[in-house]
């Protein structure tokens, strides 16, 4: 047997108890006769006594232990003399009477305590220490719960968890696919699924009426920062339904984790449409936590001989509260750079700046006089102390460039609070968007959602313009400005999804070859129905005010793609790539 | 709305409340001025009744309805005059006051009702029609429960689900492994992992001691009746346990989920070493619901002038009990040719049947007079009635085929009762098993089985005959002759790992390079450990008394790994290819 008790269980009340305990070596300290040692499991520490005058022997072991060995001990449970109250076992000891260790360990390149002082790359080379430390740890086991929960909810409400397949079939829309090269199909290959979109649809047309899956997807995308080529989402879909019906049952779900895992009660989310979201914030997933919303001057500020502003499309700020006295020039200046970087791109920032003592400083003041600024002050609603930042041009461009600001302006008044949880459904996003390159439509969401009902008319026999401002029945679930999860009202009409497939620039051919099963089985009893999928990962970093979705992944790949603790991907031998029919290039 | 109400849901009590109910055309007939439509989703059948009096329009729009229609109503519940006792909703029908037309259909290719009239192919290429079957239907719901129920239990356990990933490295050893060339990598590949095996075991040397999955594996194996290139485990891990631990812990998983889903009350496991049950029932897997032991002859029967025998490194036999009336000599030489048949191999079939008259009738009365055939008798603890099958050869090739004999007379005999469950751990198997054609060892179970402690150092040191005598500390759960799950205790210490590497014909270089990471890991303090994995699909069809697993299986694949419904795998283009770097062979 190699424990009768965790590492983090024995309490004052244990006192007495002959206990065996196994686990990793924390850290040993010798004090004069005496050597203590913490032994570490994933359930906590506690804290082994050896002594030199009662048994020399064992004690002399205990000191050749080094970090990480990893020991079983017999003791009795005493009562410390030098309590811990910052660990939950620190009221008890275990003095020590007999002592095997299980496994050496070599010194960690690393340490493993909370604030490590390992670099990523070394982490992620040595993942399975890395693990060891409780940050990363206390992630992967609150993950896990949050899939129980998720289970859980969604078993209460009637839904099936169905798998579906792997290995399908590569479809040129959307984003690249991994693809399986078949041995017994030569020439062949099968893709890793995107997502299961068109299985659950198939689920839906089978009867199915309540899906949903935790699932593994695939991305074989260039990886910007915190994107992984594999990641998990929670996959629904249900028929007989609205869009109401989704939104409720999927608002449950997150109030149900947030009040099981985290303990908070999140109220009845906020809705708002896609254009208003762009229009008050600039982006289609606004971060709620604080208001800042935009103000547009574009009917006032016009006609003063500034270029800048008479050549613009919109003229739009924000109000920095009370931030008049908190900005420099230096600052303004620094924050103008900031927003001039290539990943943001604005030309310029105007500010205005009330002063307490009725002082207006402005960056446009040789064309704005006192009064036409106090008339943005009034329609900011600005007070004394206040900052404003504007910002002048193409209107799409401008507002994105705003909210970055606003997100910005957020971060260093720390209106962001962590711990506060801000949920926001965007509805009523556009069915269609034009690529000026590619001169051709994509689907927004994806080519099986369903424009909103009264714009099927439009759809079916629109103008380039009208189809440019077709609204899907499509919706985001957006937590403190990261988008959660997505999804729509699906097409169940196989004439309209075949419209669909027109617009977006499929022959028919394609659209039979490459879609013809959904099609197909859109013909034989289709429900309606719509679904949703949350990004799991997301999702657990957003409850946990994290920034990363790295560090909720046991197992993560880096920025190339790789996992850097196995050392794949990697060559294959040539019998291997012989049987699959392939060669390699060049 | 869609619905107020699923189809299984309605009951006397609900008479006179206006309900709204949507689904699918299951059936209609008319009778006179009345038409009667079955309305289906997955909770039941609700009956609809028009009538040509009350409502023309209404009742004749229902009697264009064709089956597999999706129709949305409104309607009143009333008693039926005629109730049907053998349906859940059978006391009522609905007064139907509206009715929408949600879909059309074509007319099914094939009937959806429990005994379809479409055969596996046509099945199979119309899915989503399939699984509106209701024995396809249940065996999809029990999987999701049977998964929830595995969940359940473990989290119980303080079990964490852990997600491993799918983007892993190619390794030779084992099944083929599917892989995924990598566009970033040129010339390198990902594998699909055929198991988190090494995954599961870093996470125990990162301290996750107690870990789970219910995971997707992938094999590209030749295909063989009832496998598929993906399939399910649930995958296990525990550290700081003995096999005890881990065989109470998943008899204790087993034993829930019989309990919990089919009401099943499974008593203790018995267990039996691999050795046992191949010399009592000729097979690693015996179907313990009955008996019919092997009972051996080979001290008694050779000398005899019979040159079968006499020549036989082993004869051994079975009892079939009270099968002389039944079986005449027509039956007898129809089972000998079936054991004949390449597949089993059997040279011949000797039988002895004891008339109940005392009458002795052989095949072998040539070599053995009745005295000799009653010892015979003696050994067996036969009876009259019975019949004894005989064979004779080698040892390992003549118990295999007896254990097929065995069961196709439990078969025959009606011994093998669906409904009854008889569950069996078997223990100790051999370590390595040699390949006479590739002229080396295989791991039995897999490369990182532990030995049994008392087998370390015969392992360190032994010679061929002793390599081949190892005993691994591996285990499989058995139930009903259906392997449904192993796993063992692991090695954990680099050198020992190292060490049977070589026996396994590794050189260092490839050890290091297939698995450097694992053994790096055994050097920073890895606990001892072990697990076990069952087949998730295998054990969903076991509990429903199926032999396929195909149909606990959404979208399963064909013989030639191709999903027939979506056509895959399929060719990819030209661009896609130059990306990955590849070009097709020939």
């Amino acid at each position: 047997m190699y424990r009768t008790h965790t590492n983090g269980e024995l309490r004052i009340g244990d006192t007495g108890k002959e206990v065996v305990l196994s686990g990793w070596v924390q850290s040993g300290r010798d004090f004069g006769g005496l050597t203590f040692v913490d032994l570490r499991d994933r359930y906590g520490i506690t804290q082994l006594v050896f002594s030199m005058d009662e048994n020399p022997e064992l004690c002399s072991l205990a000191r050749t232990l080094g970090r990480e060995y990893v020991v079983r001990v017999t003791g009795i449970v005493r009562e410390r003399s030098n309590k811990n109250p910052n660990r939950a076992t620190g009221d008890i000891e275990i003095d020590v009477r007999e002592m095997t260790i299980l496994n050496a360990s070599k010194t960690p390149p690393f340490t493993i305590e909370n604030e490590s002082d390992g670099g990523d790359d070394i982490r992620m080379k040595y993942r399975y220490l890395d693990i060891r430390r409780d940050p990363v740890k206390e992630n992967i086991i609150f993950r896990s719960k949050c899939g129980i929960e998720t289970r859980k909810y969604l078993d209460g409400q009637g839904f099936i968890e169905i798998e579906t397949p792997f290995l399908i079939k590569s479809t040129p829309e959307g984003a690249r696919d991994f693809v399986v090269p078949s041995r017994m199909n030569p020439g062949q290959f099968y893709a890793l699924p995107q997502s299961p979109q068109t299985f659950k649809q198939l689920l839906m047309v089978a009867g199915m009426d309540k899906y949903f899956q935790i699932v593994k997807c695939f991305r074989d995308e260039d990886l910007r920062a915190d994107r992984q080529p594999e990641f998990t989402q929670i996959d629904c879909e249900m028929a007989f339904i609205t869009r109401e019906d989704i939104l409720n049952t999927f608002e449950g779900l997150t109030k149900h984790l947030f009040k099981s895992l985290l303990d908070v009660e999140l109220g009845d989310f906020p809705r708002m449409s896609y254009d208003e979201a762009l229009e008050k914030f600039g982006s289609d997933k606004p971060d709620l936590r604080f208001d800042m919303q935009f103000t547009y001057l574009t009917d006032i500020a016009k006609g003063r001989d500034f270029s800048v502003f008479d050549t613009a499309e919109t003229i739009v700020g924000i109000c920095a509260q009370g931030q008049a006295d908190n900005m420099s020039n230096k600052d303004i200046k620094t924050l103008t750079e900031w927003m001039q970087r290539p990943q943001i791109g604005a030309k310029g920032v105007i500010y205005v700046k009330f002063e307490h003592d009725g002082t207006i400083r402005s960056s446009v003041g040789k064309f704005f006089d006192d009064a036409a600024l106090l008339e943005w002050k009034a329609r900011f609603g600005a007070q004394d102390g206040d900052v404003l930042f504007v910002l002048a041009g193409e209107t799409e461009k401008t507002r994105k460039q705003l909210s970055e600001l606003r997100l910005e302006m957020g971060r260093r008044m720390g209106l962001m609070k962590p711990g506060e949880f801000k949920p926001l459904w965007v509805l009523d996003f556009p069915l269609l968007e034009w690529d000026e390159e590619a001169q051709r439509f994509f689907a927004m969401h994806h080519p099986f959602t369903s424009p909103k009902k009264e714009y099927v008319d439009q759809m079916k026999s629109g103008d380039f313009e009208t189809l440019k401002r077709l609204k899907a029945d499509a919706y985001d679930l957006v937590i403190n400005g990261n988008e959660i999860g997505g999804g729509s009202i699906r097409i169940h009409d196989r004439d309209l999804q075949s419209k669909n497939f027109d617009l977006l620039g499929f022959t028919k051919e394609e659209a039979q070859e490459q879609f013809g099963f959904l099609m197909g089985a859109f013909e034989f009893g289709a429900p309606p129905h719509g679904g949703i999928a949350f990004g799991f990962d997301r999702l657990c970093a957003v409850m946990n005010n994290q920034t990363s979705i790295r560090d909720f992944i046991a197992f993560p790949k880096n920025n190339q793609g790789r996992d850097v603790m196995i050392d794949a991907p990697s060559k294959i031998d040539d019998a291997q790539l012989d049987e699959l029919h392939l060669r390699l290039k060049g």
